[in-house]
């Protein structure tokens, strides 16, 4: 199998139809996302679905108004951690050590040190680090909905701090990093529909060292 | 078509067989990672395909003696630009105008806000918008590979400066993201091959506003 000819298929909705994505759709789009690979498998991240129609309004404005916000089935905001804390960490420990039936502190040298490299960056850098792992879910779940067929905009266009405020990201210790909307294409309104998908060629972005 | 099974398949192989993928495998990972989006799709990344066993053994040096960079069959590199310039904005849009024919210039409202806006952060904040794309790249890249089940292992864990003066990046203006080693897991003497995938459960990471 491979994922090419959804990739291919997909593009960044501008335009979505209103139309619903079933619950089980949804449900593997959020799959794909937690089943992501991220560093020593913290996973410092959570997702939040809104299909509330006056909150997507809200989100709407602080996002430039882009009109996917909208028009989509369902808003996936990806939030990280604003920090590791060593309770996060701990959580995630005791976690690991019970699904895997592991004696408890089992992985405590392990940890320590995944702690010790963590918690030794500033505030920012960990939010930074968190970050740039949500990206691998999120990807994730593009991929899961092109292969749906189902479509999605990928956003980083939003007033973070603003949303945040708005959904009580500080006092959950979260901070938003990506929105996803997921909906179906406006064959009609969508002016990119039909457009050549634009990327480099191969032979601009890829070297082989043999 | 769900991509579920294949991300369940999925897990970072500690060991690799050595095994050979194929050339028609590794262009499809490559093609993923060229296929995904990116901010303002300006694709900020490069890849560097290694199979050169010598200089494997470097980067084996440089990446805390982690096996799989020597017992892969490819190690894919991640570059990302170190900085946004005028000079790479203008020659993405001009490529860009070029592959949709539009008239010479037919972007110029949308490309000016991009630069300024990206031109605006400082260098440091320019590298790490980069970095954060290029881990969408590299999350396709990894979802490819599984649908093909070839394994690959991502990792963050390198001296990235040591591996910019190896592979002489800094005079390309690049800067090492992450590796990607792609191969066939070694059933044997991976301890973690049939070990149960540890991920939070949905309800500890999804939250629903309905």
């Amino acid at each position: 199998m491979s994922i090419i000819e959804s990739l291919n298929w997909r593009y960044a909705a501008k335009k979505l139809n209103g139309e619903k994505v079933s619950d089980e759709n949804v449900s593997k789009i959020i799959e794909a996302a937690r089943l992501a690979p991220t560093s020593s498998g913290l996973q410092p991240f959570e997702m939040v679905v809104i299909t509330n129609q006056e909150l997507k309004e809200k989100i709407h404005k602080l996002s430039f108004n882009q009109s996917q916000v909208l028009d989509c089935s369902h808003l996936i905001v990806f939030a990280a951690w604003d920090h590791y804390s060593l309770d996060r960490i701990n959580h995630y420990f005791d976690h690991y050590e019970t699904e895997r039936k592991l004696e408890k502190g089992f992985s405590d040298g392990y940890k320590n040190g995944v702690s010790k490299h963590l918690t030794a960056l500033t505030t920012e850098q960990q939010f930074e680090h968190a970050a740039r792992q949500v990206y691998i879910a999120f990807a994730f779940a593009m991929a899961e909905a092109a292969a749906l067929r189902v479509d999605s905009s990928p956003m980083e266009g939003f007033l973070p701090n603003e949303l945040d405020e708005l959904l009580n990201f500080k006092a959950q210790g979260l901070r938003s990093v990506l929105l996803l909307p997921v909906g179906y294409r406006d064959e009609t309104n969508d002016w990119q529909v039909h457009l050549k998908k634009v990327r480099k060629h191969t032979n601009h972005m890829v070297h082989y060292i043999k």
